[in-house]
């Protein structure tokens, strides 16, 4: 395989796509866009981040919040469209300008999709099962009123409906991407490692 | 990862995972099963060898000929399954017989699922997009009637639902397997080299 320009890494919440996403911009001394994606859609947007954090992968289903935000936020910018088919084009732009950029490692926000037509980029797709993501997000981001259980159910439904809304594409469905990687078996060393020989187009 | 005893490979028509699988094999000094497999199977069931290659990873649906060969196949032997559960039932005795024999390449035939607790075992998944494909198997196995699209849409459809019937899973769902390579992207010798790398439990 030849040498990748960038690469987006697709995950599942709690399976280690972004600390492998970091390593790899590590290893390859390129910038990794994934906190800073939501700081440039939301100046973009001129949303509040934590609120095109909270919105941008989630459901695309208009709630009272949506509505309220659509008349309020951006007067006459967003053309009739519901905030997060707004917030949706932003990111499209947002993700197609960093491409253009340079190279890079994206995490989320359905770059995949977005950049499905770019021959130099790497998509790679993060899962692992139940009990390590449970096991890790406990560990990461703390206990909450929620069993880990729910809230991985939750998350893994949000992203679901939400790719699958504005992809037309299952997620999580192999041929979505260029690789999968399942890092509770494989460990996030080992797909850290084949990423980035992946990505210098070097012989395993 | 730990080195692995086994692999399973499925994949789709034309993607190069037969051969992946077999240089996988050659590379571990370990067997390789795939028409073997039909001919075990085939030596269990009483069934000729060409009819299980043609049904054993198809639809399960009971044909006029299904019900044919149940009436006089093997009497007494088939408790009322049909052919195609029949087959079903030799073939995951066969697989896990063959499992636990000693180290081996599996290809199809469900054995990802078939093997799904075997810890020992690593599953991949083998896929390409559809012109390299079809390039494929016009290449090595000729021209036929049906044109390559239709000959692909044809065996992803009957794979699909023979997958879907029997596993109760979603063919080509990443998360059924611990690895899924797009061999058109990556090359059918950078795939090899990964699942030679990981079955050995090396470092890549």
């Amino acid at each position: 395989m030849e040498k990748m320009k960038m690469i987006t890494i697709s995950r599942e919440f709690g399976s280690g796509g972004r600390t492998i996403g970091h390593q790899v911009a590590e290893a390859l001394g390129i910038p990794f866009y994934d906190k800073e994606l939501v700081e440039h859609i939301a100046l973009e947007s001129g949303f509040a981040s934590k609120f095109v954090e909270e919105h941008g992968e989630h459901s695309p289903g208009k709630s009272i919040f949506s509505y309220a935000f659509a008349s309020q936020g951006v007067p006459g910018v967003m053309n009739g469209l519901s905030t997060a088919d707004f917030l949706w084009s932003i990111q499209c732009n947002v993700i197609m300008q960093l491409a253009e950029k340079g190279p890079c490692v994206i995490v989320g926000r359905n770059a995949d999709y977005i950049l499905k037509d770019r021959p130099d980029c790497l998509h790679a797709f993060i899962y692992a099962n139940k009990d390590y993501r449970a096991e890790r997000i406990v560990r990461l981001y703390g206990e909450s009123e929620k069993s880990p259980q729910a809230r991985l159910n939750e998350k893994d439904k949000r992203r679901k409906v939400n790719y699958q809304h504005y992809t037309g594409r299952t997620w999580g469905q192999a041929q979505n991407y260029d690789i999968s990687l399942d890092s509770s078996r494989l460990g996030i060393e080992t797909c850290t490692d084949i990423l980035v020989k992946l990505m210098r187009g070097e012989k395993i």
